[in-house]
């Protein structure tokens, strides 16, 4: 068994990497910390888990484990660096502290001096459609952005075979509540959230920074995105539009895609031409590891409007955390991440 | 023009008194009082009134009119009872400062030892079908809980007809989160709040004293609610089982609500035995001051069960203040009222 | 008084003009048809109107008044043509019929081989922030598409003004499920729509046709519009991308919509930088009139995104409609729509 | 490997079982039937299991299996009661038609004449808590309601302890949309059934014969049930309200709920008294098998308030089912039901 611990544990990727991580069939956990909930059941912060009997602890009573999980909000790491540094000889964290691969960026997109921007090398950055060797052999994964990690996912194939032209992509990623994180707030109140679409965010997105890192070494002019805040709690449903450089047509773009994705466990293509589920649909993935795929082709604008729909607290946090954490330990990709999703819900 | 201000307008029954207000065809609206948002427009708090050049104002700038509402939090009205006395010769205060009609009631279902229990007297209760008379000729009305208004418009006429039996009454309510107010709490967060079913008060809710209060005096021995929060901004529907104390059918029972309130401009007793809508159902009342009623008889209990359905802010609250305004002017009832409500919505 | 008839009054937009009309002012509602209903109260199909004892009649008892509202599915105007014309002098169609203004059109995007292609020109196109004169003068209007109205009204000052790039415009609409209409299908099976978050359209879209064919004569090269229904009744928000052909910024933008919109009584430009309401939400919309606009520059890309919300019901279908007929008939254009709208909600 | 097959399985408690079946560690699920869907993969109906290569057949081509689960609709295993028999040794019906245990419980209720009356004391009601060790013995099982485990269920230990007093009991079920079935009905068009809180069974609810059936042999008066449709897919949430025949307090009936179900893996006791987490929430039961259960003690009363919460497709039926399944093949009676649910969702 491998022997793991999560710090920040209250939050809700560190509820879902709790939930994943007692059922994870080769994972010992060992603890979980929050400071404001330590001595408590893990239950008072995620009510799914009535029937477990973990409590959480500090994270100064860390023992030392083989792997540690981060999931403290952004800056914490950094501020924390080295406290964390011998718990574990493998670490994931989920934050923004580590994805970005240079200071520049972080300058730039996050207005931040990253003090450690030496140590940016060393994280992989965590989505293992893309970079699943160089999981296997590192010590480091950084968590990928959940908006980061369903619009990249859904143009990488595009991206890869160079198809993608000139003109900007613009992406509309559509997100629900549990995005903002489990501190109350006054825009999440629930008579002022519930029915709400709001565009939280029409320009300038800090996921920007990761989707461009990862594209534009492929040609990717730029990424215009726009995140609108719907009435869901869990999921994402990014629309992407694509202008070609080229004239291909659907089957070209599906063989594409295939090409691409065709030995993933955890990307779902939807080529269905008839029926009710021929689109990506969020709700049909809450608590799966999944990215449902769709693509759509615009004859009259050589034009593909890409769908892709993840949970963002799996895909786009800690079920991708912990598919990088069976890649680095030897692992089937998939195990303790074989629920399906439920239907109707 | 009756010339009137608001005290405590940035909250939600604050917002809907404003709504009605400024477009009230017999009302001039002077001042709305808010001391967070002294000097910032209306919209600040309320967006649907984006196109009103009305600001807040301190309530220590309060200008004599002839009516003044009080939207303040329990308690407040009570704290600062003189300092509102010399604005208007009538107020209608909304808080539950004035509901109950004995010091006892406070005490018992409040915890308060209430300091102006010799006034209590003096404020009408203000459900205008109970007491229509008396709120024509009073300086002061008081309203009445958006539950409690729910319940005893549902058991008035059976009470009033001398049916019910001696068995407690129960009723549960189903409310929308608009209830608690417009301050965020942890529990409205909205990835906790949205599409929950939360029995919030069980046993031992507040409005049960004003429910007796009423019914008591018609032979009525208890009544026994619990209240259940769902996933709705606005609405209450009211489910209500009388065991009656004689044997009445469905058509007896009818006759007894169609008399009780055939002149009620409000209420809308639902007859329909076929089609899709044969029961009160509180969206389409959202942003009226209708009370929807049915009733449904169980031959096999000889129970009657009564479906009541009102808007929590509008027939739970400001609409019904706005209704206890008119009728203390010598308007028609329903001036300003008029809205019949969306469908679909 | 203004006689008026409705002719297809059992769906949505005949509910909602039921509504309207009949608290206006200046207007008498003289008959309701519906074919399945005839005999039966308006509030068989509208429970809002409960309190109506307005029934629906056929088409064929039709009696001649000022104006007729056709409200009915698309295609049957054109096949019923002759039928209406005797009825009343003005015309205002609900439907697509003769929404587009050349035969070609119908035939690129609808399919059809439109029978009356000579009349599209005596046809005004509904939308009066663009085309108020005309609606004065002409005795036929015919509504305008609600994801089209929502899309134009958005981008028209810009487009106006010229300074819209050479690149296509993006446009992403989030709607809810009244857009469908008030017939049962499969798709809108409530377990299944219900916290869908479904690309029904990602390409294609019908009322494309319409924006450009109200936006190529000002330059714009093209509008690539994807459709995404959401978990909502009613309304639309429109998420549009332009790329400017000169640089402006936030303040020169603003000056632009100002002045172009600065005295419609139903267009609302946002310009709060700070507080909870900073861009448009539609659910604050429901029931109302208006239009909600704001804008957000990208000096990074050079790229405006414009948010425009609206009640799909309303301004974008039965309000519109009335608002056209206020036009029409000489009167102030906001006689009888000036419901606000309620938050919370 | 134990080989199962399920007949009816295009609807929602046959797409569960599949779900259930297909990852459960002891089974093969060999063939799964659906008329119109034959030929098709699942996913056509559970878009789900997009994944899964199986597909839909005829219940013509059923093989021998070792157990038939039957998921049509009420009446047609009735009517094709021989068509099954020689299909497996053993089999669990999740409709209604072997639910009751006399044919005058069927024609009272259900208003069937039971041609198969001398077969309904062959099958055991299916509810685990309360037939454990008949269940293991027996090869026939029918599915339980799924209001009426969860009512049972919340007032078993209760009635085993013969502390219910003379009045009848009360419970008022909240229900999703998806208790209605996969069919899409007028009452379930989405802008009608959105935001709904619709009493649709006020009185007279069938699931009351079997919570009698249950509960009378210990001493229950009667139940009174009344059931409302809210905006939810999944969950039950069932309030009762129960009189007791002598003075308990909070830890007297807490100890009776812990003797009678100390042991249960699928009870879960709530009994926090502080936190957010205090009462049963179906949210955070869905896709679980779980009944949360708490209660409330009214002394002004002597009324206990009980509540009780579950997943109606699973806990309230194909969960249960596949519970029973456990229990009649010898296997440890959470196999494959260990899915702890979401949080937050």
């Amino acid at each position: 068994m491998i022997r793991v611990s999560v710090v920040g544990g209250s939050g809700f990727t560190g509820g879902e990497l709790i939930r994943l991580l007692a059922y994870h069939p080769e994972v010992e956990l060992v603890q979980v910390t929050s400071e404001r909930l330590a001595g408590m059941p893990v239950s008072t912060a995620h009510p799914n888990l009535r029937h477990m009997s973990l409590s959480f602890t500090s994270a100064e009573q860390l023992a030392p484990v083989d792997c540690l999980f981060l999931c403290l909000p952004h800056g914490q790491h950094i501020a924390r660096y080295t406290e964390f540094q011998g718990i574990a000889p493998k670490t994931i964290d989920l934050s923004a502290d580590f994805r970005l691969n240079t200071p520049e960026a972080y300058d730039q997109w996050m207005n931040i001096d990253h003090p450690l921007g030496h140590e940016l090398q060393n994280w992989v950055y965590g989505i293992p459609e893309l970079n699943r060797e160089a999981l296997k052999l590192s010590p480091h994964a950084t968590g990928a952005g959940c908006n980061a990690t369903a619009v990249v996912l859904g143009l990488w194939p595009l991206a890869q075979a160079g198809v993608i032209g000139d003109l900007p992509v613009i992406t509309e990623v559509k997100v629900g509540s549990s995005e903002a994180g489990a501190e109350s707030q006054a825009s999440s109140h629930h008579p002022i959230r519930s029915g709400c679409v709001r565009s939280f965010q029409p320009t300038g997105h800090r996921h920007t920074a990761e989707i461009e890192m990862i594209l534009r070494p492929y040609g990717v002019t730029r990424v215009d995105l726009s995140a609108t805040a719907i009435d869901m709690v869990r999921g994402i449903l990014a629309t992407s539009h694509v202008y070609l450089n080229q004239t291909l047509d659907w089957r070209d773009l599906m063989g594409i895609y295939r090409d691409c994705y065709q030995q993933e466990p955890f990307i779902r293509l939807i080529a269905n031409r008839s029926g009710q589920y021929r689109v990506p649909e969020p709700k049909y993935l809450a608590g799966t590891n999944f990215c449902d795929l769709s693509i759509h082709w615009d004859a009259r604008s050589n034009r593909v409007v890409v769908l892709s729909a993840i949970d963002n607290l799996m895909k786009g946090a800690s079920g991708q955390a912990v598919q990088c954490f069976n890649l680095m330990h030897g692992l089937d990709e998939t195990t303790g991440l074989t629920f399906p999703g439920l239907s109707p819900v």
